[in-house]
């Protein structure tokens, strides 16, 4: 059997049946161990706090075009990206290592643009990079680790695995301007000058919600993932692993001005399937969702709720509460059908 | 300029100096950072003890070949590479991340046995495996990270940058097997089947000296890398960060019976510049040598002396206590001639 016919998470669900097969339960390290493979990083109990590990590919020709417009933004995006699997567990990025292999004839301006960009972020966050490897290949690959920590004791950290029927649904920021912006530069689209800049900015530089997901454990959020992959497949991780449905109300979802204002009728796909908004989508009680509605200078906007019935699944309702449903671009490595897109970071 | 012009040292300086010029050292990771760039791991003050952490790229057709005798024992040398990573800091392995990047027209089942020998060795050292990242790309990459301390409070780490003139220089082991082992496999060479199967072994399957590592930090040792492009530029990696010189005497290099008998005068390049074999050189006062060389079940040789001259560089004496060189083998990525060699892990 070929890959391609098992799917991601297929090979995922195998890998991970022989790990817990092989594995010494006594050992410390597993003892110690709180959320292995499946959530946004990998988490375990430290001296003093627990500590957070997540690692992410990026692949020239897959994840980035072999002329990417900008190195600078590729190496922003890129840390972000892991960074954000930091926010989405509530945790404070630490330590850092960048991998890069690269073809000979690489341009050095090229490496260097694109470590300018990594280091920018990284330094935004205070994150250290202290090391990685180098090697020759016959296209660009970098490969990012970020280690973190619940560095404020008593935080827990924010779970896939932990909604709660009747719990609200909400998001931080406004989705749909990173996938609009891709589908601009992609399409040659013309759009107002302060909207291009928005959607293209929202593409090439996304703000990972490092405070963000601090404060949502802070206030007892227990349930958080970051949006990569798009609201609904995210969404779906989220039902997945806490074993409940969703509802979600399409009309409230946030979406962008500038991608309601370009997309038109497209502007909810967008939103609900685009990807790489990397804004939190969280579940939490009313009570604490209005707490941390007042308490956050970024918008946070209630889209739905957790349900006991559809166990792994989300229902699409409109504003007349019909369901309906949309062509799903969340995102399966391995699918043949997805020739056309660059993967999500 | 491009990458190749520049080589792999030239680039890794650069993007350092970057790193060095952006960074905030009032913040605490710079505070608590020990090692960053330029060590066999990275090394920073954690709660209790010092934290490790290594990561590696392992690409089809660069480092191994695009059919591999054997996925599993690709596995197995993936991680162990990693673990001695571990090893040469005088650390503990205790989580790792494992991200594989894959066409989908790869079977199954050289997935798994892939897996399978990352996980026999990292469960043999108790390394649990807790994250990863999965994604397709036009041929595998393999990139472990390996997280590690020094489990034992009071043990400082093993550094390139501590050796001082006066210390003798020694290796763990024998050399020169897994390079005679690629060797006879690249080149069909008929060997009597019990070397042709120790050295396929050393090759396929090496052993990362973990504990021997643990014990010379133990013992007082300071000065540690692992072998792994080979003894003379590992040796040099340790000149050029001590800013001293070495010397070494050919004779004394503890070469595998299995090489020297059917290598013939091809032995001693092969343990001088063949690489891939982990085993760890040190150096160390004549004292502290002895007493190692007393406890370890491992064999420990003398191999030659720290000096103050020839700062960074190494000298060769044969038996006549003549100087001469050897054609080095020992690995720059993106270096041109290198074509016809799989790069070493």
């Amino acid at each position: 059997m070929k890959i391609s016919d098992l799917g991601e998470f297929g090979l995922i669900d195998i890998l991970t049946e022989m790990s817990n097969r092989t594995r010494d339960e006594k050992h410390i390290v597993w003892k110690k161990l709180i959320k292995g493979i499946g959530d946004d990083a990998a988490a375990w109990q430290g001296d003093n706090s627990i500590k957070l590990a997540t690692t992410d590919f990026l692949i020239q020709g897959v994840h980035f075009p072999v002329e990417p417009a900008s190195w600078q933004a590729l190496g922003w995006k890129a840390m972000a990206a892991n960074l954000s699997d930091i926010a989405a567990m509530g945790g404070t990025p630490l330590y850092a290592l960048v991998s890069l292999a690269l073809p000979g004839e690489t341009e050095v301006d090229c490496v260097t643009d694109l470590y300018r960009g990594i280091l920018e972020i990284a330094n935004q966050h205070g994150a250290a990079i202290v090391g990685g490897d180098m090697s020759s290949a016959p296209m660009m690959i970098i490969n990012i680790t970020v280690l973190g920590s619940n560095e404020k004791r008593g935080n827990p950290i924010l779970l896939r695995s932990t909604a709660r029927p009747g719990e609200k649904i909400a998001v931080t920021g406004f989705l749909g301007a990173s996938a609009a912006g891709l589908k601009m530069m992609q399409e040659n689209l013309r759009l107002p000058t302060e909207d291009a800049t928005c959607l293209r900015q929202a593409f090439e530089k996304p703000h990972p919600r490092i405070a963000e997901g601090q404060l949502l454990a802070e206030y007892g959020v227990r349930t958080a993932i970051d949006i990569s992959d798009g609201l609904i497949q995210d969404l779906r991780h989220i039902c997945q692993a806490s074993h409940v449905g969703a509802r979600v109300e399409s009309e409230k979802i946030p979406i962008r001005p500038e991608v309601k204002n370009n997309f038109g009728e497209k502007a909810l796909e967008l939103a609900l399937s685009g990807g790489e908004d990397y804004e939190l989508l969280f579940t939490a009680s009313t009570a604490i969702t209005l707490e941390i509605q007042e308490t956050t200078e970024v918008p946070v906007t209630v889209i739905g709720e957790i349900t006991k019935d559809n166990t792994g699944k989300i229902i699409l309702v409109d504003k007349d509460k019909e369901s309906f449903s949309i062509r799903e671009r969340g995102w399966n490595h391995f699918n043949k059908d997805e020739k056309n897109r660059y993967e999500p970071f």
